[in-house]
């Protein structure tokens, strides 16, 4: 948006007996106080001036103002009564346009004239605000960002990624650009120059950048046009502005231009780039800018991907117990058509908890879209893992390290979760809600790390849900909620663990004479007592602490309820028991199956080793029965010695890569 | 803001052959699943219920409730059949209203019941959300927060005074409350209870602040109800919950609540206080919520007084060379009908700047309004002033010390003014607007902290605009741009200081003859060279130089007339010259007489020591031409000795603290 504006123009000082010079840049208007350059005795004035200029005479600064065309209309001269430039066309040479203004006498007697001598330039820096990646010419609505499908403004992307195999650790921590893919994932910024051949001596182009958007947002130019496609970083952290050469004639010049860091707690995701004309009076006097013009770009946000959507890819830790597993998995990843990546022991240096470590999600820009992995400030020994791994063309990396807060199991990302799209009392979230754990207001419990929840808060494209995760001995989302696909109207079903359906289907089975039906057939775990429906419902402490974690889980069910806009019949529960420790937190009494593995339809379930009858599990057949009429199939993994025994279950030893959506972020309004 | 939203009730379980208990909070709702509950062979069922409760039967979630009146009515058992209760008076006794389903086979025969007692307890946490120094009971508005004459929401001060003359230095700092004059600057909350003399055993009801909030908020409660009136914290920097002990009956319990904090980039203002009740399972399992109360407050902001405002007391410092200056102050003040307060050698310690060093201003709720005083970061001697002579009771203290950054010259408050209220393109800021110099964005130049400009954008209701001063040496706005009452319909002018005009000025007095006017007569300054108009008119490098200073005016002029809504006739354009240092910054070429001091219609000005033609000096003549007619009181004070030879003027020696607006900031829209 140019700073002159439509009746707010640049004041330009007319003095009688003088000529003067000045740049008019086109689209712009000067503004001269006729008034104050009168002569003494001057009482009228008339003006004369060249085809490409347009002026008009403004009385009393409100009123209409009225166009000067003839040559020979006199106008009383009043205080307040100014003239106003304007030139639609570029100068070919300098000063080769000229406004003079004769002032006359009581009597009409002539005394004295001011003239000015104007040279026009057109000098639009511009962006493609329209979103189709293209960069238009002077769009109005450059210097202004909104959201929506009617929406408008440029979009950045952070360059996470790493082009170049060796140092830096990113690209966007690097300021020189080492090849053309880089580039690529720039938003792509045009200046574009008309006027004379040369800019009369003094005059200077100059880029810049706040010191407060600094930090945020690093700029690209062509070195030397002449020697190959070299481009150095011509604004960013430590360059605040940037003399462009004038280069003659209409010319554009490209630069490329990349974000530093995504939204955050302090960072709306905004920031401005301008242009400024500066014009020189004297030797020794400072330049003084007589234009400004300025885009605005938003810093494209990191996004999550639901269960909903398809897998690409499934990372998984190689460990010296999980042998058996893995070739599981393998098979699993292959019915689902995704690809299996193992980390193996050298980089997870003995962590197996690769939800925890890591989630991955994508950055999204009219020019380009890639994935981008969110490092856990959690550090258990995979901390390499995305850095080393992970990070590469195309690939982006984000890591969130508290300076001064303990990091704890709430900050662990089975806590962090996505929803699939939803649609709230009328108000649509088509890249679903992020639900995040936390503790009730009641209590100083504990909670994820403010650095990484205002994170996740500062990307506004999945509005976060909190829910309370506080109950449970590890504490994470994923061990009472998840979302599987469906092919119905709705598109997905939302799972919640429930302890009523745990206890109402064990009723159930009582009643059809299978009391004595034995769980834990074959666990592996620490708990080999033999175990009955009979002794699981005669249990009172057991019931008690159910009753409890149910409570707690209705709580969040309200919640999910009510901010995922859910009814009844788009939940399932699914039979789950707890007990709790000495803490008081629950810990699941059987392996979890809500914490499972979604790829597409196929489900990668802890195997419960639940009361076994007939020959059956009857919880696997219970969830089945539940799961298998919405087309959706149910594979158990014994995941006991492996991860249950720690208190993880399957969903906590992966962490799916998925296909983004095809959905633009910057058509929803928060 | 009850929890339970209508439609998203608390899920309760249930269970047949089994009476369970629970309290029902009045307003909301239980939502229970009849179809879970029933035994085995059930197809039917019926309620009975006690007069006290409403019950509701939906089906399948989503269909229209059906009243429960009647005994005899049975409904089909159906999956996703749910009862709602609600209770909407208090229960006298606990366990006094009952809910009974009965569950019937085939062919009608009954088979089980399933059953709940219900104690019904109203519970309100309440705060004046209207405004109107009330706190109302259970205000559908008071857990949100909107702007405007038709806004709403509850507002709080931050106890920035000092009711006790001892330590800790101010108010928000103390965990007591020494005196009931404290009380009477906090907002009330009033936490409102009904219901039986004593709840069922283990119900707890706790007031709590997320942490995010602590450090914002604190809340006092009285200690002992029957021992005095001794106040303490109870939630606050340490106490994130406070148990609160069930009165019994209906009772109401006074709270009352200050803010600890202004807004701040990081602290948009509004802070949430809870009241929730937990229910209690059995020993050695937690509690779990079944209902919470929000209430929201908005931290009142500090707010700044334009000269407009009829002045109080005006600040000056004692020092030895300024006695003479003092004594004509002493004069204005008098003449004005305000008080000189001035702070001696012992507080100043040798620093006269009193403007730069401290910022008058005020803070405002619905139950209280007191002067606050805003201390530079800048220290130069007088740090102490604002500590140990303003701050007492109901007159406040803010301070903003930065971190990491430097201080600088523009961190001083003569470059923070504020305007008269204004009308800018239809939007009214009947506060007026927060003046901030900064530099160019072409040029790393100085700037203000960041931390006092975020501050000052915090506040939110006199929108700052950015103006350009780093082209001055010292840099401070109030060099160049001043605000005077007027009587007319536009209530002020806007003066600027103005290079055009003083050559205007001084050519017209060559014309007349008085070329060899001499100025600064009498002037006890260095510069004792003897200069007359012609001398000036001839200096071409002044000529330019003031050319380039005119143009940096120009380009604030612009802004001010755009961002304030000023028309040319709104302006005073004051003869003023400026002279360029070595590094290029301008200094004022004679006393600059728009760093005036503004005293409702007197204006302390300082003496320009101007061409002195029939006795009288020619720019004291234009301005009390330019400022007499509008009824204005011109003063001209002598300052070279005592400021304007140390780079100052009279408006930087003093600081005046102004009576409050009328208006209330809550009304506005930002």
């Amino acid at each position: 948006m140019a700073e002159e504006m439509p009746g707010e123009p640049r004041t330009l000082r007319l003095q009688h007996g003088n000529r003067i010079e000045a740049l008019c840049v086109l689209g712009g208007h000067i503004r001269a106080d006729v008034f104050g350059a009168a002569p003494a005795g001057a009482v009228a004035f008339g003006v004369k001036h060249t085809e490409g200029v347009s002026v008009d005479v403004l009385f009393h600064g409100h009123a209409e103002p009225e166009a000067v065309s003839g040559t020979s209309t006199r106008w009383p001269l009043d205080e307040g009564t100014v003239l106003r430039f304007s030139m639609s066309q570029a100068s070919s040479e300098v000063n080769d346009n000229k406004v003079t203004v004769s002032f006359y006498a009581e009597g009409g007697k002539p005394i004295n004239q001011a003239g000015v001598f104007l040279t026009g330039v057109g000098i639009s820096l511009d962006v493609d605000a329209d979103r189709d990646g293209v960069v238009e010419k002077n769009s109005p609505n450059k210097a202004s960002w909104a959201w929506g499908p009617e929406g408008h403004g440029a979009i950045l992307l952070v360059s996470c990624d790493k082009e170049f195999p060796f140092i830096p650790p990113s690209d966007c921590d690097s300021e020189q650009v080492f090849n053309r893919e880089d580039l690529l994932d720039m938003a792509q910024m045009v200046l574009r120059t008309e006027g004379p051949q040369r800019l009369p001596r003094g005059y200077e182009i100059v880029l810049s950048v706040s010191v407060n958007d600094a930090d945020k947002v690093g700029v690209f130019h062509v070195q030397n046009p002449f020697f190959g496609q070299r481009y150095v970083q011509v604004l960013g952290r430590r360059k605040l502005f940037h003399t462009v050469p004038y280069p003659g004639g209409a010319a554009e010049l490209h630069f490329f231009v990349e974000g530093l860091r995504f939204p955050d707690e302090t960072f709306s995701g905004l920031v401005s780039i301008h242009v400024s004309l500066l014009e020189p009076l004297a030797e020794g006097i400072p330049h003084s800018p007589i234009f400004i013009d300025t885009v605005v770009f938003r810093v494209a946000p990191w996004i999550m991907t639901p269960n909903t959507l398809a897998p690409v890819n499934l990372f998984v830790c190689s460990m010296k117990d999980n042998y058996l597993f893995t070739k599981e998995i393998q098979s699993l990843v292959a019915k689902a058509g995704c690809k299996l990546k193992i980390c193996f022991g050298y980089i997870n240096r003995g962590d197996r908890w690769m939800q925890n470590e890591i989630e991955f999600g994508y950055t999204h820009a009219p020019h380009k879209s890639f994935p981008v992995v969110l490092d856990s400030p959690r550090e258990r020994g995979m901390e390499q893992l995305p850095v080393k791994e992970l990070l590469g063309p195309d690939f982006g990396y984000v890591h969130k390290e508290p300076l001064f807060e303990a990091v704890a199991s709430l900050d662990s990302f089975g806590n962090v979760e996505v929803s699939p799209p939803v649609c709230v009392a009328g108000k649509e979230y088509p890249l679903g809600r992020i639900l995040i754990g936390s503790s009730f207001p009641t209590s100083a419990g504990r909670r994820m790390t403010r650095l990484v929840r205002d994170f996740l808060y500062a990307q506004c494209v999945q509005a976060p849900v909190e829910l309370y995760s506080d109950w449970l001995a590890v504490g994470n989302v994923n061990e009472f909620v998840t979302f599987v696909p469906t092919s119905d109207k709705k598109r997905f079903r939302m799972l919640l663990a429930s302890p009523a359906a745990c206890y109402r289907l064990f009723r159930e089975k009582q009643k059809e004479g299978q009391g004595e039906a034995i769980m834990f057939k074959g666990y592996s775990g620490t708990d080999t007592k033999r175990v009955t429906i009979n002794k699981v419902l005669s249990n009172d402490t057991l019931a008690q602490q159910n009753q409890y974690v149910q409570r707690c889980i209705d709580w969040n069910r309200d919640i999910l309820k009510k901010e995922l806009g859910l009814l009844e019949e788009d939940i399932i529960d699914l039979p789950a028991l707890f007990k709790l420790d000495k803490q008081g937190k629950a810990v699941p009494y059987f392996p979890n199956t809500v914490t499972m593995m979604v790829l597409a339809r196929v489900l990668g379930i802890p195997k419960p080793f639940g009361p076994v009858a007939g020959g059956e599990c009857c919880l696997e057949r219970q969830i089945r029965t539940l799961l298998e009429p919405l087309g959706l199939c149910c594979r158990f993994l014994e995941d006991v010695a492996s991860y249950h025994g720690s208190l993880g279950e399957v969903r906590c030893s992966t962490s799916v890569q998925r296909r983004p959506f095809a959905f633009k972020w910057w058509h929803f309004t928060p």
